[in-house]
């Protein structure tokens, strides 16, 4: 049984991770952290896990938080880059959930994310967690960057078509649409019910802080320049992200269809619809599973890639958790194989 | 006091032209038609309009709808082509809220509907009806048609930069969402609150009947051919519907906000928002108002146009009453002054 | 036209009586206090009343608000209570939609409220505004206490039977529900989209502050002691409210519908379903009435009374509306007629 | 392995049997039966089942059936009673998820449900379900009738006292309220999003068919007669149940939180919260567990029971699969130990 800590416990990926690993069957939770709650037990902040943990919020030590094996950061950023590093150094591996060690380029992370970074050496060791992408890299790391939610979406819909140049990666444009949860538990007045539910609207349109991230992510897969046009948007609704992304084809006689079916053939929680076919993100919903279709408009220029997931699951917790089996050498779906809830 | 007919008024827009018309100080709905309920008290159907209607449903005959200064088709599409004609030769003036004469091209319209249009001079007579672009030939017609709710949403947003040159027309993307009542009254499963709530989904994503209704209106305003991909997507709330318009600038000196302001400056139903500001669908709910922002990303060569309608009011029956009132002579404001409802 | 003052204008009840009055013919909103907002523009805050309103949140002075024929609280409790007395004393006429003035008994009042009540004077004045019962005192009132939400979907439903002896007054249940919201537009966790919705919960089972209220109207109807279990419940809803109600039946032979058919006659706002009909509370959205069905389940001795209102429009914003309309003598539906909001 | 069949898997009672099913150690479905659907595969109608299921929906022959240990009857009432008996002969356990076999008076279930019974010796073989009442004899069973929603959460809620002697068994109140997936998959306008979301009412209010069922399985419990008015509500919500009960104490020394908590100690499925904590319905969104909290409000002589359960999953398939894997000699909490999907 691996020891397992969670730094930032109460918001919506910290509950979700308790959520999932109360039944992960080789990891077990023995430290979470939360200032705010510290005290409390976890059973009082969340109903659902009455009866699974009878762990209380604490504000741990160093020298307790090296116990565990594991530690993620379900944190807002600027809280891992000044404590992973010292976990690191005690042997002790980390997942960041934040945003902190997801941009190489530590200038364009102060720019985006208003603070100068203080851990420049990790930034340069961190993997970035897509396991679909970096499986290999991710099972050596000590530290990974766990995705954000739309670059999750973004780019497993998207490689598949940079890195076989069928579309202009200079002209790319992504739609994308998150439910609620995306803002976090925090109280703030856009996010009520009566403010956010029969309502819908862009958000971020001037710049969003996961636009760097998904351009880096692209720019991994092709040498020429990204040009990327990103508006987000919320949606009704607790859980589920959808991108909906348009490029320009370069090559029409290719099948894309085929194409992505055999990017992924050998990917469990990646999985292409058949032609025709619309995802929903209910499908994923609570579940770490991606689903993506292609289509081509009247067999026009344009390619338009639906992906869909779970923003706080394949978007968040349960990515972190399937980089955490990988890291841990475990089987990489242990404790992950629940089915979207529908209805 | 105008008399006023509609036909098929069982469905969304049908009981939300009863809403709005309950209310004004002109009109009257004297008949209100439908074959299925015919019998059945309005109070019965609607409950919110108990105390407002001692009407019934009713098959009427001409002779009873000639009695009427005006008709609306509130009828899926096909009913009104065969229906119009003849009130149109008892001088009776017809709004079609359905699709029938829209479509300017018969065969093109054939090819998306499914069937031979069967009112060819009144197709080539009707004024499609979208005041702020027609208003002078809706004075003086006859017949309406009037818009749909994705073509009217992108038209407002479009049209001003397509007849000034500003983006090219063969590369627009339209990126819309609408509100589950947009899928009208029908007993569907994918419309049940357990299969589209907690959900988002592209639809149509192969070919959307609105699509040559919005070329057609934008063709209207450029001589160069329109290019446009169009994606709809299901949100999971009643009303609402926002298209997010993305098209390539020509020319960068312009300054897009105020050309926005200077294109809308009368109009009293089009806001055109502040710099930087985001339109939300509630901001329109139940109102006949459609609200616009304009963006130009990263101050790169995409401009990005949101705009927002209520789908079931601008989008259809309180954007029929507007044309109403300008072919009635009226105050075309008239009965339509409610404020969207927030929260 | 009358001068209208609006203090507090910055929650849902204070938003709606901005967005009804927009559209009154008789009166105008010209002062609208928020010492947090001061200054903003009541378009910034609330979009849907762009192009209605040029207003802007201030902090008035007495000397401004004197010169209001009427002035609306729309504030906390504790509020009104320190700043009425003066305003009435400059001859304003003067709405309550808090709680400073519903309860007479004001050490009851402080017991429930958490404070001493500083205008013991004013208390006793005021006439409690629930205008089907007290229509002819509202119209002589300087000061209208507006009822609570909950305490005016209970007592429509239940003084027809408690004047009339018709159900034992010692042993009333009220299962109430309630959009969310009642809760108002402050930050706080549990009324964020993603705790509220898809759920469902009771609140304030151990004592709810419209308890007494409620016990307080009942208790003018009868010489008998009130026994009442009241239990509000959290729906997953912006708008509306139903409470569901209970009582044994003293006298089996008395025909109840055709007793709340008769009650209601001659109230436009009140509208008794006919038998075997179930209100929704859709029905009332957004609109002033209060839709009332009652039951008798398998002929036993428990009557069940269903009464359904909005909570920000009958519950509080409308009604506070058609007090005053009463108050300066206008007809008393002025500005109030329009329709629930179907779909 | 054991072999499962389940009859009538298009509803939703059924999806959620192979959803949970999906990931249970020892029992893989291996016939789904549908007329309606049949050589469809599973995962085309159900998503989110995509690459854990291979199967198709068919028409199977008893032959076909007998070889399974175990089947579910996920269908609507009259069909269980048709088609179990056969099984059964030929050494199939069974578990009717509908109402056929949860009324042991004949005539009385033929007087709520309409029809005739055809399987007599069965109804009065069968077990209730309910694993915290009737484990022994589950254990022993060939066929059980798994508990209606609504019964379910009653009787967990109201059992302890009456069994207890501690209310008065003649003078109960229910006041319930469901999620719409309650109402099935079946294409009804009234469950359309646009007609159940933002919409709260009552139904079945003068006589529901889960009023026998309780009574029933309560006077199981006292040789008093059961006097019981129910009302059930329908939330704007996909899940969720909770059974809102009012009683009049008898005994006002008895501790009923410790009553409870005593009563519940073993029960790893039933929880009882803390004194004046509040059960949610999303606590136990998705999971198999039934939270209860108990109150007298202002000390007085009634007890007020909240009892909150996911009606699709202790409601219905998760409580099925419970009873299955006591009547297979298995673990009774395998595969069911999901927790509630917070937020």
């Amino acid at each position: 049984m691996f020891k397992i800590g969670i730094i930032g416990g109460t918001g919506y990926t910290g509950a979700e991770l308790l959520r999932i690993l109360a039944n992960h069957p080789q990891a077990e939770v023995t430290i979470i952290s939360s200032r705010a709650e510290c005290g409390k037990s976890v059973a009082e902040i969340y109903p659902n896990l009455r009866g699974s943990y009878n762990l209380s919020f604490s504000v741990p030590t160093v020298d307790e938080l090296a116990l565990c094996d594991l530690v993620f950061f379900a944190t807002p950023h600027g809280v891992a880059m000044n404590q992973a590093p010292e976990l690191l150094a005690r042997g002790v591996k980390v997942i960041d959930l934040g945003a902190d060690f997801r941009i190489k380029d530590t200038d364009e992370w102060a720019k985006w994310y208003g603070m100068q970074h203080s851990a420049l050496a990790e930034v340069s060791e961190a993997v970035y967690g897509l396991p679909e992408i970096n499986r290999e890299k991710i099972r050596q790391a000590r530290l990974v960057a766990n995705p954000g939610c739309y670059p999750t979406a973004a780019q497993l819909g998207l490689i598949p078509l940079i890195t076989n140049n069928i579309i202009d990666p200079s002209d790319l444009i992504i739609d994308a649409k998150s439910g609620v949860s995306g803002a976090g538990r925090g109280a703030n007045v856009p996010m009520l019910l009566c403010e956010s539910s029969e309502n819908f609207k862009s958000y971020g349109v001037a710049g969003h802080r996961h636009l760097p991230e998904i351009v880096q992510g692209l720019e991994q897969h092709t040498s020429a320049k990204i040009g990327l046009t990103f508006v987000p948007h919320l949606v009704p609704m607790i859980r589920g992200m959808q991108a909906t992304m348009y490029g320009t084809i370069l090559d029409k006689t290719v099948d894309i269809q085929a194409l992505f079916e055999d990017y992924y053939k050998d990917e469990f929680f990646v999985d292409v619809m058949p032609e025709g076919s619309l995802p929903e993100t209910r499908s994923v919903k609570g579940a770490n599973f991606c689903r993506i279709s292609v289509f081509r408009p009247q067999d026009g220029n344009k390619v338009v890639v639906l992906s869909v997931i779970d923003n706080l699951a394949k978007g968040a917790s349960t990515q972190a958790i399937q980089n955490m089996n990988i890291m841990l050498g475990l089987e990489e779906a242990l404790g992950l194989t629940a089915l979207g809830m529908m209805p």
